[in-house]
């Protein structure tokens, strides 16, 4: 099976869940938006988009799998998980794989939001006093209840990954979240995962999987920058 | 099997999408924190949610069904969907379901985010000009944008419910998302759903179902108020 990728060329954003997922796996798939040429790039995106259909995909990443046209990052790596291999072995593990992917989902928003706090049509410029008020709250309140959370379960959990003794697709997805604010907040990172060591190590312990490593390296992997879900604003991070 | 849904006992909030689900199937269940006594009420939430776990919940909803401790409304649907007989038949079907449901999720929270656009944390009173800033914006573009897109996908599946011919777990989330604007922007809902006729007679149809007819009218359905996710404070809707 390859699978086709759909979503915006230039930015990692939540695509990037579904891409290191599938680069992990060594999975076969094409990033449709970011070839060139006929039935490719953002023309291609957008007539998936627009195509008539029962089941239609409501915003990027889109996943083709043959027929199946899915959307909603989650649901792609509820359908994905188990197919390339990242996925817990039984019901009771797959429903907590996705339920810490949706717990990503709500912590992603909430970052995206601390730079548009009023509106996404808005530019960052017009919602930059109210983007400074909502940044030092999520980052005195949210990211230490977030990365609080995920630290609890892989202590309590026993580890070292969040369902135990296998990478799953979480994994991927903590760090990546993780990168994303090192990426936006760097100062108030170094403060917060000296608090949750077993985060960081997870983190590293996924950037070392060799598939991954080599992706990471790659032109592949888009590096984080100012239009996507992670943006670093210097005036929204914590002091030095 | 009785389930038992943990959720704060007075807003309707996320917990209602999984309490019209146990309802509408007429399923044996308890809503723990709703009930008096020894083991239940607030103080039962809480313990769930602090005790030791392997598969700790952030949040609630919480479900617990036999040994299964399940947080993340959608995730709670996913599982309860087939077992109730809410859910499509096949891999494909359960997959636009839980798609449908994510979507509504991020509704639901760019609803939320009206009140409280600078932190959950703050009062209302204390971010009111972000909320008259982020609810125009919210009513003149995301509403439209998440209406018409469920418009067109009844409308190009064919209809009458999200799936097709039978009624699942997403038609009855539809019905509360609608009936929740409803009661937050009553002007500029009563606009909006004249250009949105499928969504509006899919709900009208989800409320007249036997079982949730009568769930509805009875105690057990609690009203919307100013402590949950869909909040009536006149100066953030349209002028009538």
């Amino acid at each position: 099976m390859r699978y086709e990728l759909y979503y915006w060329p230039s930015i990692p954003g939540r695509g990037e869940f579904v891409r290191l997922a599938l680069e992990d796996a060594g999975a076969d798939y094409v990033d449709v938006a970011r070839e060139r040429g006929k039935d490719a790039g953002v023309p291609a995106l957008i007539a998936l988009m627009e195509a008539k259909s029962a089941r239609p995909p409501y915003a990027p990443p889109i996943l083709k799998a043959g027929k199946l046209v899915l959307a909603q990052t989650a649901n792609i790596l509820l359908y994905l998980g188990g197919r390339l291999g990242l996925a817990p072995a039984n019901e009771a593990g797959r429903l907590w794989a996705n339920q810490l992917q949706l717990t990503f989902a709500d912590f992603v928003d909430e970052a995206h939001d601390t730079h548009h706090p009023i509106a996404s049509a808005l530019y960052y410029e017009d919602q930059r006093e109210e983007a400074k008020r909502r940044s030092a709250l999520f980052l005195k309140n949210r990211v230490p209840k977030f990365l609080g959370y995920f630290e609890r379960a892989l202590s309590d959990g026993g580890g070292p990954y969040l369902a135990g003794r296998r990478a799953t697709y979480p994994d991927l997805s903590l760090f990546h979240v993780v990168a994303g604010l090192n990426y936006a907040f760097p100062n108030a990172l170094a403060r917060e995962m000296k608090k949750h060591p077993k985060v960081a190590a997870l983190g590293q312990r996924v950037a070392e999987r060799p598939r991954l490593k080599s992706y990471l390296a790659s032109p592949r992997r888009l590096p984080f920058n100012e239009q996507g879900v992670f943006r670093h604003y210097p005036e929204l991070d914590a002091p030095r």
